[in-house]
């Protein structure tokens, strides 16, 4: 871990392109927390981890234990930092599961979801740090007072409190479009196929063969044809499968035991 | 924990409404990622918790210590079962990482990813699973061939595979809205409230006059009172916020030092 004397200004290297915003984690108690956040970071493209008064991460704990690839470089690197610095060199955007309802009170009022997060971040250039508080309690109201804006996750009326590990990693994976564009994720741009529509054409061909083969009433063959029609058209089916159906028809429209009839 | 035998059909008690999808985690190794699981359910609004294979969950263990409320009666209530139960009682969403990239081979692909399936499936009735794999190596490629359909969270194509309690947390986080209404989360219907806009041209006013009385050059006041419009127009600001602006403005402007000059 580096000090924060040995750092370089938040904006450092993010000369062509946006640097992501840091995630910082004040006073974590438990260090597989800590590797827990570090690998959301690591999935959702995030580099900076800033920890105001971390417990100790040995690299035999918990903490390298729960990061995943995480422990080869954000852990390693991550910056110890004060309260103090983090609020006077970020725009801090603090988490908590529990805002106000209005604006009487204005320490946890007004608040962003991290999906609307997402959609206003893109267009801002600052150091930016997304500041998650303690297991149990969270960052306490004097934090909050001293922070940029609220960030709150929806959830569950009844039980809105998220542990410490899962909070952060849904919100880094909101705001993961500040970080990876969409040809950066392990998804291909395409994620179906659909069969080219002539092969579609020739399934359906099959199937009225079929139902001529299988004495289908003739007044519901079209009815039936339209019903076939709508099960493959939402479906999306792929060439492969159009062609497995095509081959199965096939060998049930012609097979032996009917031709000898 | 209840065995198969005792729990009804799946769709029991969904008379009035629809069943949100159970959830169910296959050959869990780790008890702290049951009890992570649990907890999100909680926090999201699920209720059915399928295990299948799943370890030894002891009461003062991490299962019911990561449980948060779960511990209550999602953990204790959850349902032990087997994998050809589980395909053949319920349509099995299956989550995986690593999908194929196109139709040539049809046991990870197509696929969904979780804000997808979260538009599909509110208009769909039927029973549902979500299923999660074990650590490590996740849903094997003989599970997912039996599964209904595959789910895929997009990440950081260097590092996509998520920790096994962090992709359940994010996948039920997204499909929150088929279980929580917007008015049964924790947040207020409305995040901000914006200062009466007459209250908000008082505002104006008075740095108009505190403008006027710090001698401001003439032909820069009207500019400048277009920046400061746009600053507070971005700002949402409070009726609490103006009132203190306002005030401090007025005292800016009045203040006796300047008065005797």
């Amino acid at each position: 871990m580096t000090h924060g004397g040995d750092r370089g200004s938040p904006a450092a290297g993010s000369a062509s392109r946006r640097a992501p915003p840091a995630v910082a984690v004040v006073d974590a108690q438990t260090p597989g927390n800590v590797g827990t956040i570090a690998r959301a970071m690591k999935n959702f493209g995030f580099e900076d981890l800033l920890l105001v008064d971390p417990p100790a991460l040995d690299p035999d704990g918990e903490a390298y234990g729960f990061a995943g690839h995480a422990r080869d470089d954000i852990l390693p690197n991550a910056t110890e930092i004060t309260f103090d610095e983090l609020v006077s060199e970020y725009h801090t955007i603090g988490c908590t599961a529990v805002t106000n309802e209005d604006d009487r009170n204005h320490i946890r009022f007004p608040f962003s979801t991290p999906a609307e997060l997402a959609e206003r971040l893109p267009t801002v250039e600052a150091p930016t740090a997304l500041v998650f508080g303690r297991e149990r309690v969270g960052l306490t109201n004097e934090e909050l007072e001293r922070i940029d804006e609220i960030c709150s996750i929806p959830a569950n009326a009844d039980y809105p409190v998220l542990n410490l590990g899962q909070a952060a990693t849904i919100t880094l994976y909101e705001l993961r479009s500040l970080t990876l564009a969409p040809h950066e994720t392990q998804l291909p741009d395409i994620e179906r196929v659909r069969a080219p529509e002539p092969l579609l054409e020739r399934c359906y061909d099959q199937w009225e063969r079929l139902l001529v083969e299988l004495n289908h009433p003739e007044e519901k063959r079209e009815k039936t044809m339209r019903m076939i029609r709508r099960v493959y058209g939402r479906a999306d089916p792929t060439e492969r499968e159009v062609n497995t159906f095509l081959g199965l028809l096939r060998r049930a429209t012609d097979r032996p035991e009917r031709r000898t009839e």
